[in-house]
């Protein structure tokens, strides 16, 4: 499917009326960012932006999308030539994916001819809301896990086909040992493997014989769902007849059953007694049902005997906190001659001030423990030079100033598109995942924590900083 | 994207073992079904049923899918083979979209060779999961907007490009007026409209001149968004200026603003103030800003004066309770002589035990009142006649019985495929929207209601009954 037209009515109802008034040619600056992070978490990490690029690069206003807008009655036939020929422009700057990202720091910056950058407001937000969403949620659940595998489950509660397939991507993204859905598996070079549903037990005459034929089967790929009658009575004896009488005459003892209801936390540890009396103490736990960051850690105090977690609805749809909000924001104009206008959006929720200006965005790592320290959000122009002592203040508590000297400031937003063209090598999904691990690592344990985690600064150069009380004062005396 | 491959891993897994074991040629019949209601409300609607036509009758595997399964070197090669000539060749019965439906009743059966009844299951849970989760969010949230219109505006939210363009579909079939979602609308015979963003507003020199070239542009479909700087100070007097200079002089008074923060309570009575003291008496309020059912229903107790409700991410991404529960389960088997053996599965968990057997649904109406009664699920060959008296039990509290006499019997599931051949003429959009606000109207008030609805009769056939607690029985014995 085109997704050419996947972007807010209102994208074209305006994007003609800059047409009309000839601001066409008028380039303007957006920023992406959001400005809260989903569970209350400490941070967020970024996905998405492969899927933006594609989209970018693919963007068409065919005849018969054309003809749609036509039929409406709205717009200007000249407009509607003008989108015949539509392609994007313009620079776009964005975070890797797979970055930590913070609330109210630029995530992406869009400069171009103002139809442009707006047209593309819808699908990059979807983009990355999406996928950063799913990022962020699985980066949790795989630290719930601490160091256990976990895999992505939850295709068939997943919010459309692209919830399934673009979902297990950022899933492996946030951490995720691989996913069951086979298409993200194929298109995504993304692990994708499965066990077996209730259904091929109930197939057979006796659930013994569907174990024995499925270890005959997958000898040494062997997970046997033991809960499809009774766990501790059935399910586990015969999955330690079909191991002993199938797969240890082979040698084979690497296997597997898999928990799907019950307490898990009980039946896992009875699984576990029972399998290692029978001698069968490489074969794991797999464990699902409605898991999610907060029941796998309460398992593991509990001392559960998993080793591998299945994460499906919770992890696919991110159900306790399921929308990303990053937003799309007009941040500065040129007049006519390059010359950079800040622009803000005053609100009566003081949450919904934005910060004028085009901009970079800087990450403060101290030499000594490596950690991330602080970022900074500069006007476009400015550097930070490391080489000397640098002085960071609270945008919105400014007495509270530190002053960092032995400190490396790296720039986040790298170059996407330049002049309209791909400036920018996509790495491969097993370097992004690899990198968000990484970096994840260079948080500190407080930011990290699920409940109360501290704030991570987000600073404002002292240039972004007056600027943004300046146009403050002025747009809110204009109407005082 | 052809969607063949989003499907399970497992699928492919349990389908080779049922090709190796000479299953293929068996029988098989799975049931649609969910266990609880969204946001514990007293029914949902059903949706997404003409994206699983489409799937059906476009399944196939082609020779790079192929290639990519035997890459894992699981497969056996008659098994790829057999993948490569794959048509779904049995039967499926569904309720038809927008149809209000209840837990533990089957809304699908499928009746197939089991590997092809196996290799659609992720996809027809995926596709029914994800548009009755949205279909039923957004009848919860027309329900509660009194018979103001609610426009689905959710797009940059949506989990994914589908959970965006369907998520509006079923949005559409659940009630509301139409979508933002431009591609939607064009694919989907949607309504699809939009009002402006605060960069319209900040693209101009001054408020007042965006909103005057707004009216300018589109006079007959002017909504001003008036919260870009102060909605009271700025925004609605510049609006009210703008509808006075630019559209009264042209004979037109209908118009609308649009508030999108802030007290929306507060802010809707004041505007109206401002605007009825005005003249502007035909201008609507439209109010966006994170709402769902809940706040809507507070805000209208709160006598607040919106004419339109704008809903977001809480609509698109059913926010409170986001993921739809339906499973597919084994129901039974037929022998070579094609009878039909009902199957069970037990659990550890009360509610994960499935009622076995291929199957019919009936709802039961009043005649007097039209109002729905109850529905009983029944033995696939049996049949409720209507013209004698009838009586329905709790399945579970089997004492509490009611004899029905001046009532009236519908099947529910419609045939859609048989033998592997479309026999259904799916509804076009508007005629399943309408169905569904019919069909909720056969509903009591009682069912309804948000908080603690009623639970409305689920029943099964005293045939049904019996062959489920035989069943339980003999399987319960057998390991114990």
């Amino acid at each position: 499917m085109n997704l050419s037209m996947l972007c807010d009515f209102y994208e074209f109802t305006m994007s003609n009326g800059y047409y009309k008034n000839g601001f066409h040619t008028k380039t303007a600056c957006f920023d992406v960012f959001f400005r809260s992070v989903p569970d209350k978490g400490g941070f967020a990490i970024s996905a998405g932006l492969e899927q933006v690029i594609e989209y970018i690069q693919s963007l068409r206003y065919d005849a018969e999308m054309i003809a749609y807008l036509r039929s409406k009655g709205l717009f200007d036939e000249g407009f509607l030539e003008y989108l015949k020929s539509f392609r994007f422009t313009g620079d776009m700057y964005a975070v890797p994916e797979g970055t930590p990202i913070f609330p109210n720091e630029p995530v992406m910056t869009v400069r171009a001819p103002v139809i442009e950058a707006q047209m593309i407001e819808t699908f990059v937000l979807l983009a990355l809301n999406h996928q950063s969403l799913i990022a962020t949620k699985a980066n949790r659940i795989v630290r719930a896990a601490q160091g256990r595998a976990v895999w992505e489950f939850g295709s068939r509660r997943a919010q459309g086909a692209e919830g399934a397939i673009l979902g297990a991507r950022a899933a492996y993204i946030g951490g995720c040992a691989g996913t069951s859905c086979t298409l993200s598996g194929e298109k995504y070079n993304i692990p994708a493997a499965g066990t077996m549903a209730h259904s091929w037990v109930q197939m057979f005459n006796s659930e013994y014989e569907a174990f024995k034929t499925y270890c005959e089967l997958y000898p040494k790929q062997t997970t046997l769902l033991v809960d499809a009658y009774s766990t501790l009575k059935s399910g586990v004896p015969n999955a330690i007849r079909a191991f002993q009488e199938v797969l240890l005459p082979r040698g084979i003892s690497d296997c597997a059953i898999r928990l799907d209801s019950g307490d898990i936390s009980y039946l896992s540890k009875e699984a576990r007694r029972m399998l290692d009396e029978a001698g069968l103490h490489s074969c794991k736990i797999v464990a699902s049902n409605s898991l999610d960051e907060f029941l796998i850690k309460d398992l593991l105090i509990q001392n559960a005997k998993v080793d591998i977690f299945g994460v499906g609805e919770r992890l696919i749809t991110a159900k306790s906190d399921p929308a990303f909000g990053c937003v799309y924001k007009l941040v500065a104009v040129e007049d006519g001659q390059r010359k950079i206008i800040p622009k803000i959006k005053v609100s009566e929720s003081l949450s919904k001030i934005t910060t004028p200006h085009y901009k970079k965005l800087y990450r403060l790592f101290d030499n000594q423990s490596g950690k991330a320290l602080a970022d900074e959000v500069c006007v476009y122009d400015e550097a930070i030079d490391h080489t000397k002592p640098h002085t960071i203040f609270d945008p919105a508590a400014t007495w509270k100033r530190k002053t960092l000297t032995d400190f490396t400031a790296k720039e986040l937003l790298v170059p996407v598109f330049q002049g309209g063209e791909l400036v920018y090598d996509p790495p491969g999904i097993q370097r992004i995942k690899a990198y968000c691990a990484e970096q994840v690592a260079l948080l500190s344990d407080e930011v990290k924590r699920f409940e109360n985690p501290q704030t991570y600064y987000v600073d404002l150069s002292q240039k972004l900083w007056d600027i943004r009380q300046r146009l403050l004062a002025e747009t809110a005396g204009s109407f005082l």
